[in-house]
């Protein structure tokens, strides 16, 4: 096929005044009359020699703008060198994802993926009741920023960053274990410990290291939901132990060490979650015993150790020898606000270096700029400073709300005063209906969980986690009145 | 047994002045008697209100005391209610992680954990040849700090936050969406757009939706290791396929379709990593082809779309019609810097929705406050003229840097010139020993990867992957000379 003799220089217009380099306005001209069909698939292009002499162009222009037609697929080159517009020319209209989603119904591809249960908030709320967080208000969240922009700025004058192992921060692991040391009684070193995107992470990388499918794994009848998702997530059977006033039953635990063998146990021994009850002393020196005698992991959650208003915390499991096999987790998330994703993992330097090794599937490094920060604020007695401050303000929200809740709610929530955390285990009386006061409560712009979240089987608690920590006195008050008026108007 | 009359008043000190309270105060002084034996295990204590009388303390100071006594399993109350030294005593020295290393040598619980292969960078160095990374000093990361900083501030005003979905910050990912339209010719909305941590995140999240233990996985020979690992972790297994200077051979990926039938494919188009090379228009059309007709699941891993220096960029195969098969994947990290973990996922929204679940298993939240600081730099244009300035930097810093090794390792090095990208494919000749070199860098504070992490399988490549978009003038003159001086010292 001969050369098609277009009038390239009237139909390829050139502005030289424009940002658009020359070479590429050439080619995008021929992308047009190719488009709108002036130049059909398979028809003889000028070469680039031919070219630069009709629309005076340096060659050089040419071959550049052929190379780009080419590299796109528009252009192809025949075996005798000729330049021919390609036979395929290359799908150019963007496809809308959207347009796929019916095809996508019936394509096998979507009925295979692995898919997981959760919960999510789906709409916003002037007013959160939550499951325990902390008043990020009060948190010294503006030293933590300050010191992240000032690290961002210097942090790459030094390339220390690339070197650091992908279990952390040094220096927050250094911080966390003379921390960790003085207040949980822990003797660990930075090589115990690995950092985690809040406890969630720390729960999520540990039972990536245990569970298999298959695996038995024993947790509390109640407990954390998202905790339980994890397990389940990999495959691992839930055996669930009831949880009474003095925490999960050991009795029942040691029944199963005999009969099932279970390769890991979950357990949130200080303020257990949802029911926040302590477990009591006998029972954690029973369990020691059994972990020890069956070789048994055991994962401690402590996300909110710090935050105990009645004498003095209870040291952890973890504090007490336990043959390395008590992993311990911890929140800093608890501590300064739900955004920060901060927590950590502790557990021997061969564990974690392995956790450590995971973690890079997951994130490659983690944020060590947030890290290093949160360092900055332990170092700095800070975080010690807010522990402190945040701890007498929320025991006096504590004790606030319980006497509403008793008072203005003559006997229809039922709960005990948590000797710490940051929310009261509430279980409403069944002559009202959790799930209405909700949906009322959410009309008037206020989140309160229909309870569904602890239903954990098809029972209905009726029960829910106030988090009061969060909430400042008006808040606690809006609250308040809002579900009183639910329960006057008959309604619920 | 009869009550111990010790004097107490004379064997517990209370001093008024301290910090600690009173109740605490004697508690200690019962447990300082009880740990150097003065009251034995067994022995009855007084009665709060005997006790009271001979401290001289309010009664309820001293059942305060007791009962702190008694949570921590010091003491406890005999059926005819005496109080008791408790017969077990709690554990109270803290033991040492560290001791219990050697147990765990012979712990059969070490043995089972779920082990991972990594490449963690276990030094310090001065300079530091990366596999491919930006350079974040001309990165507006100040300007993403102030906006982190006042977001920090603002954020808990309203709690909005807390209603955003787990598939990450809706500020971003609308700008993201607008974003990816413009540059990739993706027509999608922000429900198509999961939030990650960086790209590695999002290989790993896609990896968990679709990869099962048995899972055919079809990667390139060579391929981005880190992606390897994550589908070996879930137990799919590998099938690789050659990649030439055309990319991947798709021929033998049709073939496989015809008698393996792979469960997902997973590629890297636009800039191959380790070797940089594009696939070719012919074979991006076929390979769109292929995956429709046997509906495979493809990912494609588009990390450092926006580098591309000759011609314009090629549009992603997520930009054609692919049946809702293609899930895309971008880094931001590999924008703007190393330690901004962010990245995102794109695909249906149904199964982006199902990935955000499973995020929400990893850690509950991302670390929304930093998505939101993004997504103003977005909004505010930052990050488009960000990649504008940085395109053109980098580029005279491949061009440079390509110089050097042609000129002054005269063909010692064998390489391409990328036509994108941050890192330049360097074959070493097989007269001088990559690892040697590495070697003698090190020892001069300088890193370059010995090319163990390029080699897949026993053979060594003697290559490695030359960052040059994150170093300077001067700091590649340094990193050439170094080299230069090894090759010279003949002793590599």
């Amino acid at each position: 096929m001969a050369v098609q003799t277009l009038p390239y220089n009237n139909l390829i217009h050139i502005d030289r005044r424009l940002d658009i380099p020359v070479f590429k306005q050439v080619a995008d001209g021929f992308i047009k009359l190719i488009e709108n069909k002036k130049l059909k698939p398979g028809v003889e292009l000028p070469s680039t020699r031919q070219l630069a002499q009709m629309l005076k162009l340096n060659r050089s222009t040419t071959v550049a703008a052929y190379d780009q037609l080419n590299i796109m697929g528009w252009i192809v080159t025949s075996p005798r060198k000729a330049v021919l517009v390609a036979h395929k020319l290359p799908i150019i209209t963007p496809q809308s994802f959207n347009e796929n989603v019916n095809k996508n119904d019936s394509n096998p591809f979507y009925n295979q993926i692995n898919t997981v249960k959760s919960d999510i908030l789906s709409r916003p709320y002037h007013l959160v009741i939550n499951d325990g967080y902390p008043d990020a208000r009060i948190a010294p969240l503006q030293i933590l920023a300050d010191t992240y922009k000032s690290l961002q700025g210097k942090y790459y004058k030094h390339i220390g960053i690339i070197s650091e192992p992908s279990i952390g921060s040094t220096l927050l692991r250094t911080e966390l274990a003379s921390f960790l040391t003085q207040t949980r009684g822990l003797d660990i070193t930075e090589d115990h410990i690995l950092t985690t995107r809040g406890a969630q992470g720390a729960i999520f990388i540990a039972a990536q290291m245990i569970v298999k499918p298959g695996s038995k794994v024993i947790v509390g009848d109640l407990n954390y939901r998202m905790a339980n998702k994890v397990f389940e997530q990999l495959g691992g059977d839930l055996i669930k132990v009831k949880v009474d006033e003095n925490g999960i039953d050991v009795d029942q635990i040691e029944e199963l060490c005999r009969t099932e063998r279970p390769d890991l146990i979950y357990l949130i021994p200080h303020h257990h979650h949802p029911t926040t009850v302590t477990l009591s002393a006998e029972r954690r020196r029973k369990l020691l015993m059994l972990i020890k005698e069956y070789t048994i992991p055991l994962i401690e959650d402590d996300y909110d150790y710090d935050y105990h208003y009645e004498s003095s915390p209870i040291l952890p499991l973890a504090s007490s020898d336990h043959d390395g096999l008590v992993i311990y987790i911890g929140s800093i998330s608890k501590v300064l606000s739900l955004t920060i994703r901060s927590g950590f993992l502790i557990s021997q330097p061969d564990f974690i270096w392995q956790a450590g090794k995971y973690k890079e599937l997951m994130e490659t490094r983690g944020d060590l700029l947030l890290e290093e920060s949160i360092g900055h604020l332990f170092q700095s007695g800070e975080m010690q400073k807010h522990i402190n401050k945040s701890l007498k303000l929320y025991k006096s929200r504590r004790d606030s709300i319980s006497q509403m809740l008793s008072t203005r709610l003559n006997g229809l929530v039922h709960f005990t005063i948590p000797l710490g955390g940051m929310a009261i285990w509430s279980i409403f009386d069944a002559s009202v209906s959790l799930s209405k006061i909700s949906k009322r409560l959410s009309s008037q712009g206020i989140y309160l969980n229909d309870g569904s979240f602890y239903n954990q089987g098809n029972d209905s608690l009726n029960g829910v986690r106030i988090g009061f920590a969060s909430m400042d006195e008006s808040e606690t008050d809006e609250f308040i009145d809002a579900v009183v008026g639910c329960i006057d108007s008959g309604k619920v």
